[in-house]
């Protein structure tokens, strides 16, 4: 029998504990794939003599998580602590710097740290990966570096977080408002305790930061993702979508544009997206993920599956080592760090969007006027326009509208004029269209 | 600047144009990504002379394609010609005996041959890819040898022709018959003349037949894949479809099951399913293909885009030579072709499923009696009936049924104690359906 890959596994929740089960119940026919057998030699977790529901006595232990990166028994380390600094980051820099490679399924590690870890492994010939970081089970990690890699790719976006899309599609099944599903979500373990990474778009940002960089050449760039989540949506956004043939999904977008000066800038953004019902992305429901990629030949590709979950993360995780298994390393990002470009943030002000605009605002009269006032000001056309009472709600009235394509700026210009207006009770909510 | 990798491409029809131009257009990213340029160094075709709207003369010539096999200058060989035997075979063998790699985007080739091409791949230590052969531009090829590779695949079943899916869904959207839309498609170019290979199922045999052996490590066996096309559907079928919740689609599935003896078989299947309109597939409209492959662990993946033309054939392609040019090479089937097994053809008779019986029937006494005798003799319990008259076809009535679950060989034995009866003026068409 060939040799086997020797795994150190740091974090023993409830991925740790999906790989070593799917080490062992797919055991032979991980290693026909890999050419050799996959086998986990040495564990380190926070709490030693906690209860998991499997034995870890059959695997050497280290109290000192970073210790797994020094033993001579270990070729490849994975890393499912979470958390973008700490031991995780430590334990990934000394495992590259032993020239162990490192699979992860830490997204906020790569988005914060990935280009300094994937220096290290080209330095030191190691593989990183971190499949399992971006939408759980789905390997699109492989297919855009890997699948689509004869392309320019125009534009990726996709669904990328699980808890939000289960919010989304809970709130439109059922028409409740975003608060009540939250708290139904975290009692069913969909949603954390505490949700800000997942609802404000954060979680979702830390991928699409690291499918940009694949996507399009560029250095990871977390700090310029734009990110708005889902927590300032309401049921009457849910309706007004739907009456307008639209779902409302949490999106992470980006592309490319030419700058100013002739550079080539990146757009990133996170943020809840009108997706019209005849798109792909409409009908995924749960939590369940769905990524496209638009390349300049293949055109649309679309990648669906579960978004987290034990079995589909460690699906992803495994996968990553049986490509190292095979040998199959190559630049984590797809091309050498050293090659990937600078990009400044893409000015979106000039992009050409239909938008959604929601206000509420005081049942008087004049109200209307004043918004569409600002509205004409500022050079946004109104296509649609609904306004809604909403007496349960002390008077308050919602007005949505839909405007024709126009430039964001114009729409920014809008708000301002209206900042300020006491007409407004909320701050107004602007979302844009994804349309097939 | 490192070495590059030297081509040899044969076929110059539109997705060797298509190759052509990519390399081209795309030369600095692939570089990049390849770690080295990729480029056409030699071509053949039938005719030299041939206008094809791009200059060949930068390429060296062969008259005899097999002789690019032979040329000291090229490391890939990429065929593009077509026909499981023939000059693309002999290409093939050539080119895989002298070490040289080998793409193609010839599913009837690797249906037909994949297994020897695989062992001479394997011998000679080249590499042979073949993400081109299914499913046009989506790496489904990969996502399921690489991407999946830590699961046990469950079951596999997708959308793998793109002809047929534009006829059904151009059906659905017009409520035309088959004949019409065929015709309008051959002219509009998404049919070839003779149509057989596509309409009655057996491009996406070959496609199936391909995914199979990947996704359960069983030997390349087209032979037995049960295969029915769509050139005995009527507008009255998608109608009726329509009527219960579903859309249909030519769908290739495979699974496997323990046979009598304990022994591993295959079931691989192309048909036209009944599709339940919540299913992900039900969407898939046009020439779009969509593949579904469920892991034990990584739950449901779905793959979709393009399923052929120029650019997202070409798209694979070149995928496959970056591959080749970062030296990830590897069984071509996801294990050595030695390790694959050979899995006897499955008995679909016990096969529980529920089933769409058509019956097209004279118009007259004591038909219905007939038939719902025979299902009542045989076992199989109905679920729906609707009798329909067509008095434009000279009385003539068509018999929609929807069964309860229940074995297919019980429908097999209704349908042979109707053999031979004179109210059936068509032989009866049996669907399954496919639901979410």
């Amino acid at each position: 029998m060939a040799v086997p890959l020797r795994i150190a596994l740091a974090g023993l929740g409830t991925v740790g504990g999906g790989v070593i089960r799917l080490l062992e119940s797919n055991a032979d026919l991980i290693a026909r794939r890999a050419g050799r057998p996959v086998e986990v030699v040495a564990v380190s977790a926070r709490d030693r003599n906690k209860d998991r529901g499997f034995d870890i006595g059959r695997f050497a232990w280290e109290d000192d998580m970073s210790a797994l990166a020094a033993r001579g028994d270990v070729d490849v380390v994975v890393e499912l602590v979470g958390g973008s600094d700490g031991p995780a980051l430590a334990l990934g820099r000394n495992a590259l710097a032993a020239g162990k490679g490192l699979v992860t399924a830490n997204k906020a590690m790569i988005a914060h740290h990935g280009m300094e870890l994937a220096q290290a492994a080209e330095a030191s010939g190691a593989a990183l990966k971190f499949e399992a970081a971006v939408a759980g089970g789905i390997p699109v990690v492989k297919g855009l570096r890997e699948g689509a890699a004869a392309n320019e790719i125009e534009r990726i976006y996709g669904i990328l977080n699980g808890t939000c899309n289960y919010i989304l599609s809970t709130m439109e099944e059922t028409g409740r408002d975003f608060g009540d599903v939250l708290k139904d979500a975290q009692e069913l373990g969909y949603a954390e305790a505490d949700p800000t990474f997942d609802v404000e778009g954060i979680d979702a940002a830390h991928k699409l930061s690291i499918l940009a960089a694949i996507a399009f050449g560029a250095k990871i760039d977390f700090a310029s993702v734009e990110t708005e989540g889902i927590s300032r949506l309401r049921a009457a956004d849910i309706e007004q979508a739907d009456a307008l043939g639209f779902v409302i999904r949490l999106i992470g977008i980006a592309d490319t544009e030419t700058g100013p000066s002739g550079e080539e800038t990146l757009f990133q953004r996170v943020c809840p997206y009108l997706v019209s019902r005849d798109h792909p992305l409409a009908t995924v429901a749960g939590a369940t993920n769905a990524v496209v990629a638009e390349g300049n030949y293949s055109g649309r590709l679309l990648f669906e599956g579960a978004g987290a979950g034990d079995g589909p993360t460690a699906s992803a995780v495994v996968a990553d080592l049986v490509d190292i298994a095979r040998g199959i390393t190559g630049a984590p990002l797809g091309v050498p760090a050293d090659m990937l470009q600078p990009m400044p943030k893409a000015d979106a002000g000039h992009r050409v969007a239909r938008d959604y605009l929601r206000f509420v605002v005081a049942d008087r009269p004049g109200v209307l006027a004043e918004i569409t006032a600002a509205m004409r000001d500022a050079g946004v056309s109104i296509e649609s326009l609904i306004q809604k009472g909403r007496p349960e709600e002390g008077g308050e009235v919602t007005v949505s509208i839909v405007t024709h394509d126009g430039p964001e700026a114009n729409v920014d210009r809008a708000l301002e004029l209206l900042e300020g207006s006491d007409s407004l009770t909320e701050a107004p909510l602007v979302l844009q269209l994804l349309e097939n």
